[in-house]
């Protein structure tokens, strides 16, 4: 059995977007050799989340305005305050809210080296605190 | 090492309906001959999900309601005009986000051959675009 | 391979409150002797979750705050009424709906025997129907 962690660094230039990481997740799982078994894809951080939707501009942007809705930037928060570990004022409560809704990973099987996705499914990774530089981990597990 | 894929057809009915495929699963599993490993059911849509709820009418329409209260059918959606890769108006966009907020998928442990769940867990493929047709996978991985 | 299942028995004291757990899996994966895999931990009832977000006491107020918010505890609930198979009224609808939001699952790679995870990323049992006994399962699947 492989057990292959494959880290992947990105670069995000917006407060809250959605990035297409499809073709990343198929390629690494291409490269790992394994014929049949899983990958799941994972953040690292706790304001961004790792979901999957159709890969429609439209579809991406009502996505991205439903969590700003359900998780306003400005809030009754208690985490808006000067915090010391941080040295600045917290000020993304609503960034970690929204990482909670989305969710941060998704997996998928691997058969025939191939994964088995539906023709309309699109891996994101979603930032909700940027533009920042983010690292999240494709894990592909099997023989 | 077995990975074993399997792909499972269902015919929804309503716009929006959670489908219990606990029953399904069980069995694809036993049928597996897998003793100890892992089992995760996905869809391959993205305007249906799978979760884990308790298996009580009641309960099932309660959470029906919530997800059409916060992802209503009716919106400033930006995903509501015509669409030529489909060639008809689009008009799921709270599809889509209704999607995001259930999840496309969960996991349970095999363990001697059995799924480790509580008492109260059932499986459900969640429709949020029907009636139409569809799939989901059911991946068992172990020994 | 290894796939080693793992029940942890935990008492909540709150109605609604995000337990940390990472230390506990973190043992569990030590524990299990388990070099590079996977580890996945699953609630298993349906008034709770398992989620993944930045552990400080602020951020977890929060966390707890916009469940409540989306899934308020009174509300024009079908599953409010005598339930003959409980013996009790059925009064947490909104710990159901909860529930969902939150997921029932998170997943690390096991890589060298230790978890990969984010600097900031604190695994939480969430309840949201307590005080009560609960279970969770810590399952570490690799070599």
């Amino acid at each position: 059995m492989k057990s292959i962690v494959k880290r992947i660094g990105i670069e995000t230039v917006q407060d809250i977007e959605v990035i297409n990481i499809t073709d990343t997740v198929k390629e690494t799982v291409a490269a790992s050799g394994v014929r049949d078994g899983i990958v799941y894809i994972t953040t690292m951080h706790t304001t961004s989340g790792i979901t999957v939707n159709e890969g429609l501009p439209d579809v991406e942007a009502d996505l991205v305005s439903m969590l700003t809705r359900l998780a306003p930037e400005f809030g009754d928060y208690q985490h808006q305050r000067f915090l010391p570990s941080d040295g600045q004022m917290a000020v993304n409560s609503c960034s970690h809210q929204r990482s909670l809704l989305a969710g941060m990973q998704v997996a998928f099987p691997i058969e025939n080296g191939a994964l088995v996705m539906g023709s309309r499914q699109t891996i994101y990774f979603a930032e909700f605190d940027g533009p920042l530089y983010r690292e999240f981990v494709i894990h592909t597990l099997g023989l």
